[in-house]
């Protein structure tokens, strides 16, 4: 049995409140251990990244050269490759590309009424880190979703890092950061990888930015050197919010929510319905479909203990609801999804209508599937193109300006107490 | 005497790494305190903050209604403004508006070749929190340049917290907060102010972003807060570099180095020039002009242990040192400014020509002041429209569609085993 609430119960408010605060990551405190890591890695270089690498992936190795991957260690793993996977990630690629280039944003250089010249110019990162897990959750498509915009924002160095825990690495992986232009790539990990990024060693050098999903290392390591480089989110478990009318297939309902509970025991899929059939339909099909996944142990867990399935008189009505859960994947499965998309205020990613499984933005939709997750959507956005620029302000004055501006600027000065901020206006202007 | 460095020294790129390396900042460990401070307002809410203010502001308040700024007490700070203050304040918001404005994104919904229906929907977070410190820092230029892009953005609740350390506030802060649209106000700070708009109160609801400038309590809670709400970036200590031709007034040079250097003892002003004696023509002004500052032992301090001259052959070949400097303010004092800006990669604002000293951009310019430190320019950006709205994702296909897609999903899925994605899919094209 599922987790039931129905908006027309007394107690809906708590328990809905319940469902929003509950945790469902069990935070690992590796604090400390990161903190050495890192250090030494800072201190040390190469040779603390070696011994890391050595204890941790139990992969020995001499010198930092033997874990650089080379471009005919990359051609060999993509003759390894099917072709028919190949062309999907070339299609992947080709799609993510074609979505983020409309992101890349416009300088702004404009004169305003009173002749001074103001602008915006947006610059690339010039150096960025991508992580990509070791294991079983080494995504080729998740490195697409990462390098493709870099490349497109016109970072000149990729550098990808992925453990290979026994000297193991995926091809596909390889085959990925081929595809989307990755510069260089090092088989090292955990917080002795993003320490490297952020330091530089004697091999590598340093990156001004590191990106990608990691474990709780990987994610104590990037709040550890967020200052000394950039990071993008800290993403937590994957979720679903799928609304869904009556009109609705509840095989392919339960299909989605079941693709996200296979991704990790804590993540959450959650059902708001006006049709108590259609509840009891996906409950239904949820349960034989499990019996059928490989990844069934997971995918089970995830579902009895973080799923959902919410009852509402009025999907309108309802959306309240979903901005309060500010999803990061939410599934518009009605007739008319556009105009519940109208009132869609906090989501990372909305998919409309029945023929939009959230999978498809996960590979080939265009759009990157690196979103915010455990409510963030209420205040940040999925990975783009702006993750890997930066803006200057400009700003010109001519003597004339500076004559009709500079009063204020010295009064506020003045007001503020920052006598040598007025000094540097008067002094120009004589006064 | 201030550090002077020769790019044609044998020992200058050692010299000018461990200047690019220097730590200006001590970070006090605070972590621990405010962890508990957190974790009591978290779970006591008011009373948690009424006992902190009356423990750390020596303000005493027998409920929250006191600590609220009301709409009396504002028009009575604004009746003791002096009107040409009060006139600089308005026309630094009417610039800060009208150069912010520009900065809003544009929605974009389109239909790929395929017919794929994709889209980036831009919309304002609900509520932000601005944290004003007190005393000698409270300045309300700097609530313009968090508010007024937070207004511009359309979020609706804009909620000022400032610690007034017994019972004392800034009357311009108030009036800065009314012109800017600030909708609520809290006399409170620290930690605990962070924590209450974190998380929340019985009596404030709690906001989904919180920006402004703080001690190195409100910093440590801004970063422990970040997750359940957005942060804006952890700033350090004040920066300028400029870039000057032997064609300066050296008493300008001195001030606007001055500028910096006033606001605190852990601010760096470097000056790069092509000419020996304009350097030693800075240098005896700025000896001159510290001799007549207020705040002399401030401006002194920061002078003699962070500033730096830099003597270079040719401007434009020395750009890019400073591009490794990354300042968060870049003026370029040249006859032709528009040559080097060309190569400026990473800065936070730049300044052209003779007549645009950085103090304009901290009041009246229109851009916003709160810049990247620190060499955070080079992988982030200053405030803009942009910290306050968040991109919501939309992907939209039909049986067409996906049908022409399906397959690559299936694969990719498949190849990374996730089998309920690939299934996803395939049961929506009955494969």
């Amino acid at each position: 049995m599922v987790l039931r609430l129905n908006i027309n119960d007394a107690r809906f408010e708590d328990q809905f409140k319940a469902l929003l605060s509950g945790k469902r990551e069990v935070s690992e405190d590796v604090d400390q251990i990161v903190r050495d890591i890192l250090e030494r890695v800072r201190t040390e270089g190469d040779k603390a990244v070696l011994d890391y690498t050595a204890r941790f992936d139990r992969l020995q190795a001499e010198s930092m050269a033997e874990l650089t991957v080379s471009a005919a260690e990359i051609d060999a793993a993509l003759a390894k490759v099917p072709q028919a996977t190949l062309d999907a990630l070339q299609l992947a690629h080709d799609r993510i590309h074609a979505h983020h280039a409309r992101q890349m944003p416009k300088d702004d250089r404009y004169t305003d009424p009173i002749g001074v010249e103001l602008g915006s110019l947006w610059t690339a990162v010039e150096a960025v880190g991508i992580y990509v897990p070791g294991g079983t959750a080494s995504y080729p498509s998740s490195v697409l979703m990462n390098a493709v915009p870099a490349k497109v924002a016109g970072v000149e160095r990729i550098v990808m890092v992925v453990p290979s825990p026994d000297g193991v690495l995926n091809p596909l992986v390889l085959a990925a950061a081929r595809i989307a232009g990755v510069t260089e790539i090092y088989r090292i990990g955990g917080a002795q990888a993003v320490a490297a990024l952020a330091y530089g060693t004697q091999t590598i050098a340093p990156v001004a930015k590191i990106v990608g999903p990691g474990n709780a290392f990987v994610a104590a390591a990037k709040r550890r050197v967020f200052g000394t480089v950039g990071i993008d989110m800290i993403a937590g478990p994957s979720e679903v919010l799928i609304l869904a009318d009556s009109g609705n297939n509840a095989d392919w309902l339960a299909a989605d929510l079941l693709a996200q509970a296979e991704h990790d025991t804590a993540a959450q899929s959650i059902l708001i319905t006006d049709s108590e059939d259609l509840a009891s339909q996906v409950e239904a099909a949820v349960e034989a479909q499990l019996k059928t996944l490989p990844r069934e142990d997971v995918a089970r867990a995830s579902w009895q203990d973080y799923g959902a399935i919410i009852l509402v008189d009025d999907l309108e009505a309802a959306m309240p609801l979903a901005n309060r859960i500010a999803p990061e994947h939410l599934e518009l499965a009605v007739a008319d999804p556009e105009a519940l998309l109208k009132k869609v205020r906090n989501a990372g990613a909305v998919f409309l209508g029945h023929y939009t499984p959230e999978a498809i933005g996960d590979y080939v939709g265009g759009s990157n599937h690196v979103l915010p997750t455990a409510r963030s959507a209420r205040f940040s956005s999925g990975l783009s193109v702006l993750e890997f620029v930066k803006r200057t302000s400009i700003l010109k004055c001519n003597a004339d300006n500076l004559r009709q501006l500079g009063p204020a600027a010295i009064a506020l000065g003045e007001s503020e107490g920052l006598s040598a901020h007025a000094r540097s206006v008067s002094i120009r202007l004589n006064l």
